[in-house]
């Protein structure tokens, strides 16, 4: 809970005395240790800006939890200090916490593309937020923007794997900051729009102090496949296929599918779009002239009179999510869809990381159905959208910056890419390998971290913000690994016992009476000595404790009760 | 449950009429359709012979299961007939089942190589299991066992990742079938003695009625990498250490730890072997002349003048396991050893299925404490011990069987291996993708599923083993969930409920206090209709289910109590 050391705030413009020179904080709030989550704060003086605010998605040991969203301990501290607000794209993990986050804090200009602004609009709706609540300002890719007094921010066009990307270059009153925000340098994008290098290495020209950027992919060689390569090999892919063709994407994929939908026209195939996820990014790009429709999307009902292979489906389910619908589709209960002998599905996608066991299992489940199943690495129908060794060598070449912040990753990932700089002809002065809440002061000739602030992660889980902590998730984990054995002792008029289990073991009326005797011999003895209620409980608890794991081996979560 | 159609004991050495043609049964109980659980009996009239007897690990669902067991209900019904087990290899899929499966059957000669047996008798006593009490008959990998009258059994070495190792060609009354048992075709094994692909090739040219393969890695093109190779890089890492060496694998792969006990000898390293597993197998080994040791194996107290670069560490951890070395070490809590900066660690292993996360978690804390981290993809450090398509496609060829049964995968490596089969230049006439449980009929000319037997798995938990089921583990499942909220409502003298909850939200008065209204006005309502416990109970499950779910939006486990 440290603030900032030494807050500049008591001399924004401050002088030249060597402990109170000029200089910025850059404060990574999430998505700097990690993959996902991304919120950064910039401070100078008196003024905070920041970039994005995304969810993350639980991992296994957080049971029940519905997604994550960064703590903003800090912004909410300064509150008044906030001057503006730039998202870089609309993945999850940059606007997803944005419903939650927005509404605690103060209303300022919240700039962004219209793709982003389109979907955080569409998510703000959902919760029941007014458009006039939040100040949302659309830009161009290439806009301009002054926030406050202190930054100048020129957004910088960078493809991804969704339209209307952006990196930015942030002017300070310290220097000249380049964040590469998500990105890969493909070199045939979808649209034709590629990453505008120019104006990094123009910013690199004139002098770069830090460079922070995207480090998902430091651990692999090369360059990532382009866009256009897998739309290529999903058109030879598809031209392949006799019968109906079903695929999968990311729903955000918006050109993905856009090429995916020219695919199909080309060879004569109707396209059916379902699930809900991928019919609202659909219509959000499509009202934004991102995703054009040769000709009209159909509905499943009305592919009546068409033959198989005149039938392309793009649905969700890339990541084996129970509920989509390509896991309906492969456990068979999809309310009006059944796949067959003939189908073809094609998995346009990796699992992200913990997803794997769920998309075996679809895998699995439609080759037993006797469809083909076509999927990366023996089908090169995927890319990644972030950049690999080369991408980030050519952009750290570009911009050779003084400092460096590798971004956006796990420490593997931000090690290897401070590592991937060193090799390179111009290697940074200094580099951090930072983690969410450091405070990270910069300046001139300063490049370090001087203190931290609250940080990590708030478990949303249904209606609830913050009510699930890691003491309810230790509970959970103890619940799911041995269950749950309730004692309820009654003591009047005679002393008895009850025990209700749930996912103990499968009812067992012997074991069941053994506790019950276990628990009662305590109780009674207790009552003898007549001791107080919470010991006999206490000596219950004890009793039932010992006696299950010399029976059974196990530590069930035990709850006594004693009612008088 | 369903028994075998039309078993054949009746007529053992029956007649020729179609129905009761001479036939033998082939039954895989585990391992078919699945990667882990290997067991699967022959049965040829009153006879059957069984192979393995493995364990396969939970997956995520399978919350707080040790581990689990095939079903071996058929083989408890016909235990009479069982004349013989013969065991392939010592991996925990093939003979970690076996403390839970021989003291449930008849004593038979069970046959197996001399590391396979090592193994099983260490894994009998650890389960106090007499040694008379199995019968345990150690062959060499070229042995030839008759089991019965019907099977004669010849044992081909096959190359795989744990010494000793085998496939065997099965001759019986209705012909002869070979079974790959795990495998890989390495051209450079670590102890010279290749996969004995001519007795496959003899066989093929003498008649093959069914081939049994591995199909692990049906969906890899090409060869899998030589273990020799993993050696080459190995000590070519190894030797570009400046400080000390942590390497964990397998602890079963013997011949890698091996190559790096004599990697280290060449290098001037001493090696200190840290872990249980590690040490149990390693003796085993050492016993049987399996590992060499250039010089002793020192104790970590033992190093102690020793500098950095003389020593090498072989460690567990590999899959990330909580109370592994190289978890204690990448977490700092190992009581003797902590890793510091110039030490490097190397994973020669991949992650399994399932334990991504951990080994990431693991990963990334090694970075953290700035040591230098080794493992593939980027070092080629690792080699699977199973084959890929080039190999599989050698069996194949060689064997040139009349039907194929693709075993030991899901049924996505199924059904490649079976497409991989018919592209070749002689296919099998015919290929089945069996589940657990089939009864595969075999004849001269007749290849098909008949019936099927119970099967499946038996969860061990703790002490337990198959008292936890499928609906215990669906209640684990909701209590990891949401948590569990337990409402007792004592009805006398007047009515009041208490709450308890765990693993539901954070200790929350307000919540409780609602949560008890809410509960007391329905059982006060109950109470003053003069209802039946079981309906006041009940009344008192609805409305805190419907207060829940509308003021949380969540669905917590709920244990109402009535005490009159």
């Amino acid at each position: 809970m440290t603030q900032p050391g030494k807050p500049s705030q008591s001399r924004p413009n401050g002088g030249a005395t060597p402990d109170t020179a000029p200089h910025l904080e850059v404060i990574p709030l999430g998505g700097m240790g990690e993959i996902g989550k991304n919120i950064t704060a910039y401070r100078y003086g008196d003024e905070i800006m920041v970039v994005d605010g995304g969810l993350a998605f639980p991992d296994a040991h957080q049971m029940g939890v519905d997604l994550i969203i960064p703590r903003i301990d800090y912004l909410q501290q300064h509150a008044g200090l906030i001057k503006g607000w730039i998202l870089t794209h609309g993945h999850e993990d940059h606007i997803g916490g944005l419903p939650y986050i927005l509404p605690r804090l103060p209303r300022v200009p919240v700039y962004g593309a219209p793709l982003t602004l389109g979907l955080v609009r569409e998510k703000l709706s959902e919760f029941g937020i007014k458009p006039g609540d939040v100040d949302l300002r659309e830009v161009d890719l290439d806009a301009n923007v002054k926030i406050g007094k202190s930054f100048q921010v020129q957004f910088v066009r960078m493809t991804h794997s969704i339209p209307d990307n952006a990196g930015y270059i942030l002017t300070t009153p310290v220097g000249r900051i380049v964040h590469t925000g998500d990105f890969k340098l493909d070199e045939e994008p979808s649209d034709g729009r590629l990453s505008d290098l120019a104006r990094i290495e123009q910013a690199g020209r004139e002098g770069v102090l830090l460079l922070i950027s995207d480090s998902t992919n430091a651990e692999r060689p090369g360059r990532t496949v382009s866009e256009a390569e897998v739309a290529r090999n999903l058109e030879d892919l598809i031209s392949k296929c006799k019968g109906r063709v079903f695929m999968t994407t990311f729903a955000s994929n918006v050109h993905r599918i856009g090429n995916v939908i020219k695919i199909a026209h080309r060879q004569g195939r109707r396209v059916v779009m379902e699930g809900r996820s991928m019919l609202k990014y659909a219509q959000v790009a499509q009202g934004l002239g991102l995703m054009e429709l040769p000709e009209p999307l159909l509905a499943n009902d009305e592919v009546g009179s068409l033959q198989d292979q005149q039938v392309l489906y793009v649905c969700t389910g890339s990541q084996g999510q129970p509920m989509s619908v390509l896991s309906r589709l492969a456990f068979g209960n999809h309310a009006k869809i059944a796949l067959r002998r003939g189908d073809s599905v094609i998995l346009s996608s990796n699992p992200i990381p913990g997803n794997e066991e769920a998309v075996n299992l679809v895998i699995n489940r439609l080759y037993e159905l006797g469809v083909d199943v076509y999927y990366p690495p023996a089908y090169r129908v995927h890319a990644s959208g972030h950049g690999s060794q080369e991408e980030l060598a050519t952009v750290l070449n570009l911009a050779r910056p003084k400092f460096f912040l590798p971004w956006h990753g796990e420490p593997r990932h931000q090690i290897n890419h401070a590592r991937l700089a060193q090799t390179l002809p111009r290697p940074p002065k200094r580099t951090l390998i930072a983690r969410n809440g450091d405070v990270v002061r910069l300046g001139a000739d300063e490049f370090r971290v001087t203190g931290t602030v609250p940080a990590g992660g708030v478990y949303v889980d249904g209606l609830g913000v913050g009510d699930v902590g890691d003491d309810v998730l230790l509970d959970r984990s103890s619940l799911s690994q041995e269950g749950v054995v309730i004692m309820t002792a009654v003591l009047h008029p005679t002393p008895h016992v009850e025990i209700v289990s749930r996912g103990f073991v499968r009812a067992n009326r012997d074991l069941d009476a053994q506790i019950r005797r276990v628990a009662l011999e305590a109780v009674e003895g207790g009552v003898r000595e007549k001791k107080r209620l919470e010991d006999v409980r206490d000596d219950m608890y004890g009793a039932v404790r010992r006696f299950l794991r010399k029976v059974t081996g196990r530590n069930p979560v035990l709850i006594p009760m004693i009612v008088d």
